[in-house]
């Protein structure tokens, strides 16, 4: 069944009201509704939120059901990197069961659309793109899972890996990665060049890494929107993480938001609070398309964060010091319906004709929501319970 | 029953051991200590930390146990400080039963030692003062509370604030509390040489909010260690939040850092992500005392926060950009042990000899625990258990 009739709802902490679901699709909202044949929950005046959106994370490289993984390694990017395909082996870490744990995970805090990135690299091949793309398979009722291609060692540095990408395009990734075309890869037009080649070649999109801060983040910017132009590439291509359009020159910031508006660049944050990241009203004022996301977590990049899409409003919103409760909203915004949005996805809101994603949330205000996210009480998906008292109904491996 | 046996505890994550408080202060820690005529408590292997130290908040102007406050507050600082004042008259807030509810918050959350800033302003006189003072001696058992008389509204520019500041002193406050004496009063002169004058006479410390960043607060700065020097107080002025220590020109911040550590001037955070904080290593290399808070939380300024000294550490390692789980310990330290020397208490640690005030935590290890701060076990002030599953045995009001 997957009619679903929820009484007594507050929508975005509003007034009481009922939402009716059919055939996956938000049907009716309104005081006491009534319906016949469907299932019925009662959020006994709780508030009702979209389903939250994690358009930022990385499914395969969790170590949920592993002992704690105690962090002692280097200092660099690389270090990092090398370390996490060492670990890798030595686990034996399968993406598949890791993608699920944490996938199921998410969909208790009431996630139901994930961007991840799949590691693919010379040393591990594909093998993390198929057990990502079974999760997908196994979870289509529970959560939608886009697949970005994600070179992480390394696209020019390491030979081979972009026909390694060019095959994940053509068994089903959903779009071309790519990361730090100057700092990691050190060519960035060889980086640039491949990836956009490849995004033409399978016509998908791209989502880019960009880590670089400052000039070189602005530099790599400029490069990305001349292939943009000269591709006719606009609204295909976002940027992750930019930290460059946080950086303190306010006028060449300027000059990049005002580019990203005008070529359709949207933005994804995971709003660490140890970098300069691109500002949420700054960027929602120049009409930039805004997500956010958890990144990865509990793996080997370090130990913080859990999958919770509203405790990163809450963290998006004292990364940016919002306030008041209208800014709150804001802040949920970027991590329900906007962050859709910048995933091309127009039907994901609280409104008649949306999907059917809901969850019900505790607080008095959406803004207490944000601020204490406790356990969702309910969450939704396409119409269909898929999780209570913060416990996914799926069982995890 | 002041004498208490732990049993069973692994003490900062590691292995077995019991610890034994007599009179308050641990007497032994060890495997399989006997003892008779003392309680006990089983930690069934969990892991034991000190007592939390919440080195900077407000315990007088929380809004907890009042309905969600709606945040509509203007941008400036002057904004949030009138306002305060407004919504403190009209919901008759009484500084006595807020402080109450927020330091038996923050004691279910296993925090033992608090230093509050407490508002002295030509309004409300002194009853601030008296309510929270009146806290601190029904909750002696429970938590040590450190007074600061905090003139949030400004000295210079409100007559009279100075001598409240005054009988405030002589009442029983513990410190002379100031805030940004060039932002906010236009008068640094003035607002330096009254609050050290009334040190001086008090013969008590000084604990100065200072928001003023990179040049500014430099300046700020530097008055205050020339007043310092001149006066021979070194060891006995702190400095809240210090924004300008986090300041990118690494050799004007250099300078200030080793002047702290050459003055002995405890800086206290509460490393909000929004702001450039002090970076916790470069500090800790120097030499100078460090130590952390929740701030204030639910109240007219903002919505985040709980009280948590256990989530701060998070925060703290978050916006230090802290991974490795060595790195997590110096989180927890200044969230402890390193937070009561910036306090003057030099016997706050899991010692022999010192303090009874121990926490048990849930986690795998101490990275795990702060991480994912999960409602602590059991807690212990001074050999005698005050919360349990996260939740103070004292009635709240």
């Amino acid at each position: 069944m997957r009619d679903l009739l929820l009484q007594n709802t507050r929508p975005m902490g509003g007034p009481l009201a009922d939402i009716l679901i059919r055939d996956g699709r938000i049907a009716a909202i309104g005081p006491t509704l009534a319906a016949e044949g469907v299932a019925i929950e009662d959020a006994d005046g709780r508030i009702a939120i979209p389903g939250l959106v994690d358009a930022h994370t990385h499914l395969d490289k969790s170590l949920l059901g592993y002992p704690w993984y105690v962090n002692e390694v280097g200092p660099k990017l690389i270090d990092k990197i090398d370390n996490e395909r060492k670990v890798k082996k030595d686990y034996g870490l399968d993406a598949h069961i890791q993608s699920m744990r944490q996938s199921l995970q998410s969909v208790g805090y009431g996630t139901t659309l994930i961007r991840t990135h799949v590691d693919i690299d010379t040393d591990q091949g594909l093998i993390a793109l198929e057990g990502v793309m079974e999760t997908r398979r196994q979870l289509a009722d529970v959560v939608e899972i886009e697949i970005v291609a994600f070179p992480q060692s390394g696209l020019m540095r390491r030979a081979g890996t972009a026909e390694l990408l060019d095959r994940a395009m053509a068994m089903g990734a959903d779009l071309v990665g790519g990361l730090d075309p100057c700092g990691m890869d050190r060519d960035p037009k060889g980086h640039l060049d491949t990836i956009f080649a490849l995004a033409e070649k399978h016509g998908k999109g791209i989502d880019i890494h960009l880590h670089e801060s400052g000039e070189l983040g602005a530099f790599s910017m400029e490069l990305i929107f001349e292939r943009i132009r000269s591709l006719g590439l606009q609204g295909k291509v976002a940027v992750s993480h930019a930290f460059c359009l946080g950086h303190g020159d306010w006028t060449m910031t300027q000059a990049l938001i005002d580019t990203c508006a005008e070529l359709d660049v949207p933005i994804l944050t995971t709003a660490p609070p140890s970098r300069e990241v691109p500002s949420l009203k700054r960027l929602r004022a120049a009409g930039v398309r805004f997500g956010a996301g958890v990144d990865g977590f509990r793996d080997t990049w370090g130990p913080y964060g859990n999958g919770d899409m509203l405790e990163r409003a809450m963290l998006l919103g004292m990364k940016n010091n919002l306030r008041r409760d209208d800014e709150l909203l804001m802040a949920l915004d970027v991590c329900t319906t906007g962050g859709a949005v910048a995933m091309d996805r127009t039907q994901h809101a609280l409104t008649v004709g949306g999907r059917g994603d809901v969850v019900i949330v505790e607080g008095e205000t959406v803004g207490e929501a944000i601020v204490t996210h406790q356990p969702r009480s309910l969450v939704v998906t396409a119409g269909h319970v898929v999780a209570r008292h913060g416990v996914t109904l799926r069982e995890r491996p």
